[in-house]
């Protein structure tokens, strides 16, 4: 194992003192391991808190900031931040008005972060709502989760959601979008090679040679089959066919978002950008907006997944307005 | 090799479908190979021009849109663009006030920026000058360069003269600027594995699973030397005392780039940030901006360069100046 590391046991910790260092936007908690706001809070605004295990850099900590989250909770790698510190996250930012937790479908995510709201609600009157990705169609059940996990519609939807706080919306509007835009978004994925855990110190899985990893999760855990490499064309297809398999995104406009697993370089993001979008639009299906880059990573795998949003008129609005964070950053 | 592609030969010019697909703020000239700003010429404005091999992406296409390039020329993978598609992207993007060529000091892409501007300049009247970048401290000479080798410094350059062109300035003024950035700014890079180059097949050099290259070249060049791994703290050391070896940064406010080199995880830089930012404080330097991610890459190495930047007050303003690109976006 090769990594820009110190200590295997200390990573979390000390990325934080870099993402604190890199970003005036930001503040950190680092006893709690929270990444917030650096500006006061924001009064009647609702707030939004996200979190999870840390490893999907820059999934949450790089989307805190105006339009997207208040709060990001940072977990060791790959594992559930603790109640306590999710529960620290809402009670520093609420503002009055009720704070939204955005939660991926993984057991210990949503135990946690239901932990951290009943506590919330027995020590304070502040109100939490909960809603729950569960976008990637490709497994009804994995390793760590009941019902499908949740992956990259989480990044659209903090960003959608962060915009409808700012527009002062209130806690059950902000929900209600949030649920919505979880609703119409599939996720899929592929691996070229596993990741490794630093405190594991060996991949977390092994794949040959001459073989991909189809349907994988964003820890290494296993997805639908293996199969020999094939070329970004055929992975295209097996990316894009269960998703429109799974729903209807020709009626309305799309936002897609092809994602690096995090040693993917650019060049064949862009590569396989281009044929994501031909096969979408010999299917119908019309993008209207994209991203592509490393959004919600798995530490060093190689791959890439695939998100389609199926937009309706105020979510490209909401998706459009300002947003100023570390991973995303527009219109202002 | 395993990478997400179709035909090794194809690389280039299926990833310059991609890019165009996914930002409608740039064309392609595909017979070219050149990206240009979508939108019509702005008259009287100088324009920037630069390229050079492709795998170094963002560099230098997504720098491509108001604020920083007007044209770049995207050669084979770690190959210099032909001089007549150079020619072609500066007669394309010359807007009256004369192009700025931003080169890299490698010999191919030396050899064919200077081949290209005697083309323009013998083919018609427009003005062209150029600027050199020679930024890496890590070698004198190398397998592809003679003097020191262009690295990080191109990207902070190409921000800075494109907002001085956006503000009307003459074209000497945006070659002079580009100069002086290009003199106060240094750079050291190092490397955990290779990259692998489609049409090769394999890695371009081995790097035992013990050892890291100090000093390594965007394009997998040797470096200083071998080392057995080590700490991101004793790295971080290794990347900046060469720096402050070479130049004092002691005088003026710093632009710093913790760069990744395409396949190391966002957790990892943010890492090795926060032990550069502690160990320049450590020095009595002063960092004002930061840029922490994959911004000149090579291919799918792991590693990191380090970037530094003697910035002025002028160099300042134009770094906060608007800018609308792929890969740096802010301030509109």
């Amino acid at each position: 194992m090769k990594k820009l590391i110190n200590d295997p046991e200390n990573v979390v910790d000390e990325a934080l003192v870099g993402i604190e260092a890199s970003n005036h936007n930001v503040r950190v908690d680092h006893e709690h391991r929270v990444v917030l706001r650096a500006q006061p809070k924001d009064h009647g605004k609702v707030a939004l808190v996200s979190g999870g295990g840390s490893g999907h850099e820059p999934l949450h900590s790089g989307y805190v900031g105006y339009g997207m989250l208040d709060a990001a909770c940072a977990g060791e790698v790959f594992t559930s931040p603790t109640p306590d510190r999710i529960e620290a996250a809402t009670l520093a930012v609420d503002a009055g008005a009720g704070v939204l937790h955005i939660v991926k479908n993984y057991t210990g995510d949503v135990m946690n972060f239901d932990m951290a709201a009943e506590l919330v609600a027995a020590e304070s009157g502040i109100e939490v709502e909960t809603v729950v990705t569960n976008d990637d169609v490709a497994v009804e059940d994995s390793l760590y989760t009941a019902g499908r996990r949740g992956v990259g519609v989480t990044v659209l939807l903090e960003k959608i959601a962060g915009a409808a706080a700012e527009e002062g919306r209130s806690l059950v509007d902000v929900r209600d979008i949030a649920q919505r835009v979880n609703s119409r978004g599939r996720s899929m994925g592929m691996a070229l090679t596993s990741c490794t855990v630093s405190t594991a110190g060996r991949p977390t899985f092994d794949l040959p040679d001459d073989e991909m990893e189809i349907g994988i999760g964003i820890h290494g855990e296993p997805g639908r089959q293996r199969e020999k490499m094939a070329s970004a064309r055929e992975i295209a297809a097996k990316l894009v066919n269960p998703i429109l398999g799974d729903m209807d995104f020709s009626s309305s406009p799309v936002i897609a978002m092809l994602n690096g697993m995090g040693a993917s370089p650019l060049i064949e993001l862009y590569l396989m950008y281009g044929e994501v979008a031909a096969l979408l639009q010999k299917n119908g299906v019309s993008i209207a907006r994209n991203l592509v880059g490393n959004y919600i990573t798995s530490l060093d795998m190689a791959g890439c997944s695939l998100t389609l949003l199926a937009a309706d008129d105020e979510m490209l609005r909401l998706w459009d307005a300002p947003v100023q964070t570390a991973a995303l950053r527009w219109g202002r």
